[in-house]
């Protein structure tokens, strides 16, 4: 039997255009995961009657409705006293709730208002949900084997209960098989092309492991889903598939899970010991920014120097003047000297460099806009690639940015050539 | 008499938490402006029943029901033939929407395949919209004075036919009053102290004219709507409004419409004819990539160094190594050196500089995470800014640069004190 879900959110903001619903998207995965079937995505104003018929119609169709939205302590957060009405439930103080939200104001250093205090009023026929990191309570609702869950619309403050108790109390109460899941990431590779490689073993996955390709610019992940009765078996099977997929998907896997391009490459440095630095034309400095916004990166990372004129890459980077006048600055010859050059001028183990067309304007017959070229560096040997891209300024900054660092994780495993 | 409309998305990748759905809150940005009021917003899968459920309830509510998704000229795809059957409507071939799918793939030199030639065949009572951008075009249908409108789920294909044909149509078909709009942007106050220096100002506002605070990282956009008859009346009125709230806003207002930080940097800096230069250290590179993501930023931007260790602080932009150690690396000792250093080192105008504790570890009682330095320098003087923001390293890196460049430009405004 499929379990239904609809996802009802509640917000003037969001119908007039000043909020983006992100909730919705991440609780779809969620969802999703757990072989939850979301059937419909709902957002309605702060209106009484609108919201009376969003509730109804959503009990009517599906198993689960998750609400967010319409929560806070001000009188045009209507989801609490409407909820109550939709399930006839008279209201009183939820003690637990009150000590919670006492807590929350109280380890902040600040005085808990008679507003505030309200929150912790429930109504009497639903369970309290804690929250870790708001002042209002989620609320979980059941009625004839269907559930209702309110939570707020503040992503953080709905996430950790999803996670921490909604998702858990969902599996319960549906019985849901165990499912267990492995995210693979690759780059570099189309997903076409990707698909192609791995057609056989896709084909031959058991029944019980579904594969979904989710996109992203340059990359793609692949999500292993097993449903079962056994959560260590389950993991079992998706490495056993994990280790058949890795041959066919060589080298474009470059991690697992949570992991990126830049948290691989910062890890990969870490147990090496080895140091790197970036030379940036046309990238810019995203690559020196995609590379700090991982915590700790200043063990590894020494800096950058973004070249955006031809002066610099010769005063600071050491690329000769003869190189620029005879092939350009967009040329395999300059971008050899920028990453031999930044290497040694920032003292680093590796050195990569970037020259490229960005656009939409600047191209040439010769070098249309798209052209980019790549380098690193290690001091024995450089080695260099070249890309038309498109003719999107962004797209053009981004692709070139992770195709660098795909270079460099590749480069450090032995699997560029 | 409002105008209401509803939003109806169609796919099953939005439903299974894939795609993240912009376009409805993009349109419902687009509505708002009209003074349409989105009461409902619906995404529903690849299913007959349940998008034949959806079109009959957004028409019992709606006078304006816009649809996007599902078609794609495969199977998948229900949106055409679901509306045509709603509509009781026979289908052609739309002479005008085959030579403008076979314009599409000619100007392209791709071949049209019988496929994207069935993409020209429309349900007889529509109208058909021109997709510039793609090969399915849109369908405009009308019946008892509510129009039903479908366009692809591609977010540029669907932005252009409503900017060029949807929204133009609206407004003559319901003769809605002539909208204007202004935006203003602010840069460096939050937004209820915003609120608390303009509320004369916005209390005194004529009843035509409508005031949006929309709120993003370390900036407050102002949208004034006004409504009337005459669109050069209600310019010239939202001109006077603007002119009243600048001595208000001063010195916080930084530029108009779709100008941001780093446009309004590189416009200054052109008129002046002044070149810039970055040395970031807890910013990691992530001015000099905002600033080069516009389009033809070489013309002002010479570069950044990127100094993520002292030594580089010393050897490449001239920091003293007394000045280090004296004072640390986070100090303002050390970047009045950093920004002077980077002005000479790359020959610019302008120099500016970022050193700072980006967190989540590395801080000291006396320096806490969060702790941010800035610094411009233009060879005759120096200022600084000194900063205490939060804990997360992601918000961290963004507030800096965008603390920077609002620097920059009311530094060169003659703003800046």
């Amino acid at each position: 039997m499929h379990i239904y879900a609809e996802l009802l959110t509640i917000g003037d903001e969001i119908l007039y255009g000043q909020t983006l619903d992100t909730n919705s998207h991440w609780m779809s995965g969620q969802l999703d995961e757990l072989g939850i079937k979301v059937i419909r995505k709902t957002t309605v104003g702060d209106v009484k009657s609108e919201m009376m018929q969003a509730f109804e119609e959503a009990e009517s169709r599906a198993h689960i409705t998750l609400i967010t939205g319409g929560l806070g302590p001000t009188s045009d957060d209507l989801t609490k006293p409407l909820l109550a009405e939709y399930f006839n439930s008279g209201m009183s103080m939820d003690e637990e709730a009150l000590a919670e939200v006492s807590h929350y104001f109280e380890s902040r250093g600040r005085q808990l208002t008679e507003l505030n205090r309200l929150q912790a009023m429930l109504p009497e026929k639903c369970t309290k949900i804690t929250n870790r990191n708001g002042t209002a309570p989620g609320m979980w609702f059941e009625r004839n084997g269907k559930i209702f869950v309110s939570m707020p619309g503040v992503p953080h403050e709905m996430r950790i209960m999803m996670e921490e108790s909604v998702l858990p109390k969902i599996r319960e109460y549906f019985h849901l098989p165990v499912i267990a899941h492995k995210m693979i990431k690759t780059a570099g590779i189309g997903e076409s092309f990707l698909a192609d490689k791995i057609k056989d073993w896709e084909d031959r996955l058991p029944e019980n492991i579904k594969l979904a390709y989710l996109p992203s610019p340059g990359q793609v992940k692949l999500r292993l889903t097993a449903a079962g009765t056994n959560k260590d078996a389950l993991r079992e099977a998706l490495e056993a598939e994990t280790e058949k997929l890795l041959p066919l998907a060589h080298p474009y896997v470059f991690g697992y899970g949570e992991e990126t391009l830049e948290t691989v490459v910062g890890k990969i440095l870490k147990e090496k010991g080895l140091t790197l630095s970036t030379a940036e034309s046309c990238t810019g400095g995203n690559i020196a920014h995609l590379i700090t916004t991982v915590p700790g990166s200043s063990a590894y990372f020494n800096g950058s120097i973004v070249a955006y004129q031809n002066e610099i890459k010769e005063k600071i980077l050491g690329v000769k003047k003869s190189t620029l006048e005879t092939h350009g600055a967009v040329s395999e010859a300059t971008i050899i000297e920028m990453a031999e050059g930044v290497r040694k001028v920032l003292g680093t183990d590796i050195g990569v460099a970037t020259s490229g067309i960005a656009g939409p304007d600047g191209g040439s017959a010769e070098k249309p806009v798209g052209t980019v070229w790549i380098a690193l560096s290690d001091g024995e040997r450089t080695t260099t690639r070249h890309f038309l891209m498109g003719k999107n300024r962004e797209w053009n900054i981004q692709l070139s940015s992770y195709a660098v660092l795909n270079m460099i994780q590749r480069f450090l495993r032995g699997t560029w050539s």
